[in-house]
């Protein structure tokens, strides 16, 4: 998938899933805070919103999966190549890997929360070695391509191993709500980063050749990248403005009386 | 051992180890959320389970020390050739060095355990001084030697490294079977990979060589150790399942009076 | 700002914000272990001194960024130089995306003290977030230098980044007054060597040139660089003597009776 | 002091201040699990015990400076040589900064414990920057070396600044026995080794001399180092059991009455 496509369709699946991040994890926190809206979160809807969670990374990873294997230039399974003795398309092969990760997650995600029958932490950890695998796999991916484009995928990785920590370190401090809004926004640096890379090695039609030696090019991207990572925290911060002040005013708009009520009876929930 | 036999020996015993852990740890698990049935696993039991597991690492250690030492074309003790005024089978004693730290795990393990005179957690931290200590020896065992044959010992440091890194914060968070699991599922890839490592540079007679500078053969082979760390998680994710299903049908069995008495004496067992 | 005063500026900086920071801190600490003096911090005297400490981080990377945008040979808002097809003034740019991370997080902890609506460990994350952009656009700034040069600015780099992780921790360890500490000697570390820098690389006329590929110089520098620290360390040690006894003194001059009513009064500001 | 004996020294003094942490922190361990033998070591007599080594470490250190310093062939106190052109006597300088840190963490940690008014976990703190800073100034130690050389300090590295994250972790986890034995034995370790160092290096006249190029000598010095942790772990277990026998054996000559009126007078200084 060497071609511009190929890196804006991740790109736009990790925005979707950091835009996503953003507005649950804000939620929930807004929520947890003002108690008396415990309604709009009980803790079984929070359990059917992870459940449907897991299923759309499962079911995504599935498609990307599927488009891997079987595009008109894909592998169809085949994974050596007897005529010519080499193995088949090991890009292909290797992009399958990490959305098979992606995918274990998700569904993962989705046992847990359905069945209970596992460890809660676990959704975490396996979705933190879903990131630390694509990691691993770009680590080794870059063998032998020119200097500029073996920067742009180091710059990817500093994102992609920060979301694996972030998210391990969830395993042993659930629910702290920075760490989850970190996480989201590592997530959108990644997905808005693949777009830029995009950009870069594969630049439309009317858009002038980037030189993959000259050395201000190297800065220039690395610049770049902080500000991609500021504007992800400028939208996690926009997305959390946005969702306090909607749980705030739909909480002025909810009778006294029924708070009251509200109280007394899901405060097992809330805790 | 610079042959096949060589890998696929410690490769067995690895692979056995995380089969045991993985079982041993779901069951600890399952028969602690489901506290009827504590005296499947009373305190005494587990205790006794940890004295066998540690006289076990230990007399494979030993077993694998004395095999090192004194198989035909072993040092016999020897360290230095004074004929040829160099080291005598330096590959035989750093083995022999690898199975004496995981001989001194056994025995520490042994010994908390049964005399109980030491803090608990010397267990996970010998054990992770043990899995440090063979990638240390890897570490500085892989100069001078072709690019295939370095990479895959480089990636087994992965799972090595990962394992110690597991059982350390194990010392920290004791119990947690999230992490108890994690360090199966390495315990287990490291099994595999190094039958793979077997494979790859002393390919049995069917089958084809390995052109070892072939760019190629280290994407796939990076790949390939991704698959065997998703079959070995999948492999620890078949153990528990069973486990759990296991205790689950058994409490059914168990009358329900029989559990009252038991809790009202093994309550003391179970914490 | 490749010249003496382009780091001597940062460094006066650095210098000042660890000198407050070690002041700061030691008085929380003092006022927080004799609680009779209560009166001298309530919660709320806290966090208008957070708010103001912001605002002037705030404004100071305001500064910063105007200046290095809009001095006489600055860029001028123009990132790329049509006429000579290459970025412009990339230094400048670099600079300014520092103080913007600073001016981010200056910006938060105003938010975050002024409002109260967003988790309160927010202001140190923001904090690590900007010494670790720092030390990150430091990383890639020195290719292709000469040697010495290199190495001065790799040394500050184990400042930076260490201010960073000391900050992340203390998003876990708030109030662990040893971290904070160890964060305004780190700062101020890096304050002292912006000028040892600047004296190296850009000695005033009376002062000998050093030789950038003498090893002698590198093993010099390393040392004189553990001398910054220790001086750096003794720095906030007097500054939290001279604290602790301003505290201690005024203490005692405090009536008794007084003492009394304030416990009574503002004991719940003092948690 | 590139010689036989300025490895020899330091080795000493490190070999005195493990086999003194393995009986300290053993016998506080014993003390504490069995309560009623709380006279040996009541918190006075712990915290006298901490104020003596710290002006132990102080004085050793001092000493250590002023030897470095005054020596024959010391820079008595020059810095510079102004006849030559270049730095004088670096190696000096650099070991003394190496004492200066030890006596900085000796001198804290004696008044620490002292007057009382400062965090307690200061004395930890101090000391890890002591061995951080050891390492530091060995990490760029190094240029231009031989390979056997090189390779024999970078071992050492491990060593060191294993002890001072493990003193780190101990900032956080205070009386954690396991980390307080483990920094025992990496010190032991570190003391082992510089006389090691000292027999490869700058072999006395009755034993050959290593070949510094020869592939086969690294690969025994790695593993050679594995032994001497072995052995440290050993020599710290030994001492531990003695301590522990020990303490048992007094209790049971302690006359039953006389622990029951320990138990009601001092019952408030052993937690």
């Amino acid at each position: 998938m060497g071609n511009f496509k190929g890196h804006a369709l991740p790109g736009s699946l990790f925005l979707m899933m950091g835009l996503w991040w953003a507005g649950k994890f804000s939620y929930w926190y807004a929520t947890r805070r003002k108690k008396s809206v415990g309604h709009l979160t009980s803790r079984v809807a929070q359990c059917r919103l992870e459940v449907i969670e897991g299923a759309a990374i499962l079911f995504f990873s599935l498609i990307g999966i599927l488009a891997e294997q079987f595009v008109a230039d894909g592998p169809w399974l085949h994974l050596y190549n007897y005529t010519e003795h080499q193995w088949d398309r090991l890009m292909n092969w290797q992009h399958a890997t990490m959305y098979l990760f992606f995918g274990l997650a998700g569904g993962v995600s989705l046992t847990v929360h359905a069945t209970g029958s596992a460890p809660l932490a676990l959704d975490r950890m396996l979705l933190g070695v879903a990131f630390f695998n694509e990691g691993f796999l770009f680590l080794y991916h870059l063998h032998g391509r020119a200097m500029l484009d073996v920067h742009v995928h180091q710059l990817l990785l500093y994102a992609i191993f920060g979301g694996a920590l972030t998210t391990f370190l969830e395993v042993f401090h659930r629910g702290n709500v920075l760490l989850e809004l970190l996480r989201a926004s590592l997530c959108l640096l990644q997905g808005s980063w693949f777009w830029q890379i995009g950009f870069v090695l594969y630049p439309p039609n009317e858009m002038a050749e980037w030189d993959p030696k000259d050395h201000n090019n190297m800065m220039f991207i690395t610049m770049c990248y902080c500000w991609h990572f500021a504007f992800s925290m400028l939208t996690v911060t926009v997305v959390y403005c946005t969702v306090c002040w909607v749980v705030r005013s739909r909480l002025k708009r909810t009778p006294l009386m029924e708070i009251g009520l509200l109280k007394a009876t899901e405060s097992e929930d809330e805790i």
